[in-house]
């Protein structure tokens, strides 16, 4: 066991919880200069096997949370990076035990926004900063670059600022790390950017299902296909990382790994989070939602096996022209992903208002060009978006996105039409346009809508020709009177 | 004030909260032989009105909280119809100051299900028993006839039964009420009755703005089409009165009454928590999704504003043959409703098996047959499938239900494509059709999303010819190892 001279603290940044997102965390932070690393985990042997590891790192391993403290400068600096839940509790009723006030205390797990509003209150009462951070990238990108996004108060930022600078991911020179905004600000934008990844995936996969199933391409064609796109519009992380999963051979059956896995997609709960979080803010995030219930429904094999067998079209489906479809596939799959996109920015736009966060939503685009799993170029067009108009009211209006959708909507629709009469589904490609084609409708049957629920609750309506709130007396005399609105 | 014989209790049952939903539900208690019915509220004066305005109700009025409980036989007996949340809680615990361990406190607000597994449980250790019960059919029902749905203790449904078959709507000979479960198990099924009534109404609005913009039909035109399905098997009370609503005229303007009704839909909340609900038990319900985002979107203004110019289909919209058409979307309807009631159902099978109720599907089916807002011709038919196979996996296998898909799948498909190609919204039209395309398909690009998060995340995949669960090397040599799965 270590004996630190706790007289003369040498850590900087502190990091507890050593699984593998944490470890890489530490190692990050302690290849660039000027960080000194103190690391602490519940078993000690954790923190012996990365300091043994790692050498290089010069770690400051401590055996218990008051040589943890004591390792450490102040103000004191540490990040968790413990399972979410009752574990991050744990860990910060034990920081606190042994930090001072004004010491700061990083969450960087997986915390739902709203526990993470409720930590930054309950710790900041104590005297303490408590900064709830999304951290993106996974295991690579902690240890190499990730995208971080963190929230909590605004003195926080002045110690912490440069070192998360130091360890994010760079795109064009930036840092991809911003304050996100106060309290949950960090956590709930994390939430989002993993809702647009579900949504991300599920478009590339219904793409990939309509190409495989309309030409009759193996996947490593398609990995090519994939592989082209990556170099236009498309162009981003997930788009490469299929080409490559496409093109993988199973070793065992020689043919294509994706045919030999099962079809039934896992998920933990961060797209259901994010459909939650929108519905009680009154945000339409409909392409997230489909592509959460799409990896449900993959995964309800119960249901699958016994449905079989339920009519589908006569005739089967084969394109004729494969490369103008090739290509009207690429255009839907981009329209669909400005859809996604606008919904997300949307929902974070919508969260900022109702919690009084002030977000830089040109600024989280950017932190999200490296680090992270939905990393494209297509960012820095929404950067752009909210640059000239940062109050734009839905991101899929601005000129860019306007001028893509013009571009794409011909060929959108001819795959929306395709695939339902193929028996194909791609249900994140029809909400998306139909959301689209919701959006910019003059009218919507919405007025039939609140037509029937006067008719049945006397919910009453308001009228396009004069200011109030009606109700039709439908089971009188139908006339109508004027109403105070209390249903 | 009245001075009650308090040595003498004469009522059977009570209600406490007399705005309008609990004065039509106390009229109609008394109106039933063999009820005596006391009542109370807050503020006396709405209980001395209430009771000067229905004499022939004999109601037994109290004036406090005690002069309530001493009015009411034992088991004292007490429904609560007051706004959902601290209100309830604020009457439960008044009630039970003044109750005996043994009686039954009733709460048919619109709590959510969680809320009241929380009351049964406090309440309970109390030694009282609690009820919370779904009552559907809005003020008229409450009145006249209501769809029941009580969850509470068993013991609580001998002296509870027959007084809610006492009072509720009758169809085809039998109470539209049943004893649903547990603890929160009346709420939840009232829950998702009106999710799938959201549903119900998007599908009708779809159908209503197809026509309507496909043929040039007006209102009341299309009223007339309405009142005709209402003869078929889309037979229902929101087909009836859809028709009742088209048909409306305006009195200041002389047109359409739907036309001067304001297109934003209202909600209040239900849908929501419907959807939340089924993401946390991982159940797909993507019409109700849609419905409910539909909603919102109709209510956001400011976007709406800033969209009208998003570029549309080039060609105008027009329908050659029109009763084809007519015909055609009658049956992409009735295929849309299949699938949000087996959605719905779905969700119900789930819920009971995650909180422990024993719910009978066929029994919920019948109760809504009349009395609430879904009633229909149509539910006798999933009554039918559960009573044939209770443990169906999902409702659409059922032959009935296949047989009515494959008649109506052309004409789905067909419906699903030329809205695309009009840009009509459909979301729910086309959300239904790629579920139902989802759970026939025999490979879903799942796997691909399995593939993707594996490569990274090292969330692993299983194999579709080997048990277990693997993970490739992807930043290694790409080789398979078995893995545990710890993601």
């Amino acid at each position: 066991m270590p004996t630190p001279d706790t007289a003369q603290p040498t850590a900087n940044i502190g990091v507890v919880g050593l699984a593998v997102m944490g470890s890489n965390l530490a190692r990050n932070l302690a290849s660039r200069e000027g960080n000194t690393v103190a690391v602490f985990n519940r078993t000690y042997a954790k923190t012996e096997e990365l300091v043994t590891d790692h050498p290089e790192a010069q770690f400051v391993p401590a055996s218990s949370y008051a040589e943890f403290a004591a390792s450490l400068q102040k103000p004191r600096t540490a990040i968790i990076m413990v399972k979410a839940g009752r574990a991050t509790d744990a860990v910060i009723d034990e920081l606190m035990n042994v930090f001072e006030p004004g010491d700061i205390i990083v969450d960087g797990g997986n915390a739902l926004f709203t526990d993470t509003i409720r930590r930054e209150k309950a710790v900041g009462e104590r005297g303490f900063n408590f900064v709830g951070m999304g951290v993106s990238g996974g295991e690579e990108g902690a240890l190499l670059g990730p995208s971080l996004m963190p929230g909590g108060p605004d003195q926080s930022w002045v110690t912490l600022g440069p070192i998360l600078k130091s360890i994010a991911a760079v795109a064009e020179g930036e840092p991809c790390v911003t304050h996100i905004g106060h309290d949950g600000a960090g956590h709930f934008v994390k939430m989002v950017h993993n809702g647009i990844e579900y949504a991300d995936m599920q478009l590339i996969a219904e793409a990939y299902d309509l190409i495989r199933r309309g030409t009759g391409k193996s996947p490593a064609e398609i990995a090519d296909i994939f592989a082209e796109w990556n170099r236009g519009e498309l162009e981003s992380y997930l788009i490469e990382i299929t080409a490559e999963v496409l093109r993988q051979t199973d070793a065992a059956t020689g043919g294509p790994l994706v045919d030999v896995i099962v079809d039934e997609a896992g998920a933990k709960g961060t797209g259901a989070w994010t459909v939650q979080t929108a519905l009680d803010l009154g945000v339409p995030v409909s392409g997230i939602a489909e592509a959460t219930f799409a990896r449900s429904l993959s995964s309800h094999r119960e249901q699958r096996d016994v449905s079989g067998g339920l009519p589908g079209p006569a005739d089967a489906f084969t394109v004729t022209d494969v490369d103008a479809f090739v290509e009207q596939v690429r255009l839907a799959l981009y329209a669909s992903k400005i859809v996604a996109y606008s919904q997300g920015f949307d929902e974070i736009r919508a969260g900022a208002a109702q919690y009084g966060w002030n977000i830089d939503l040109g600024a989280v685009s950017k932190i999200w060009r490296a680090g992270c799993i939905i990393r494209a170029q297509f960012l820095n067009r929404i950067a752009d978006a909210y640059d000239a108009e940062p109050e734009l009211p839905v991101l899929l209006t601005a000129p860019y996105f306007v001028d893509a959708l013009g571009r794409a909507q011909d060929a959108w629709r001819q795959i929306v039409a395709t695939a339902a009469g193929a028996g194909i589904p791609a249900p994140a490609f029809s909400s998306s346009l139909a959301y689209y084609d919701g959006l910019r409708a003059e009218r919507l049957p919405a007025a039939l809508i609140q037509g029937q629920r006067d008719f049945f609750g006397a919910h009453t309506y308001r009228r396009t020709d004069k200011a109030g709130t009606f109700h039709t007396l439908w089971s009188d005399d139908r006339s109508e009177v004027e109403a105070e609105d209390t249903h």
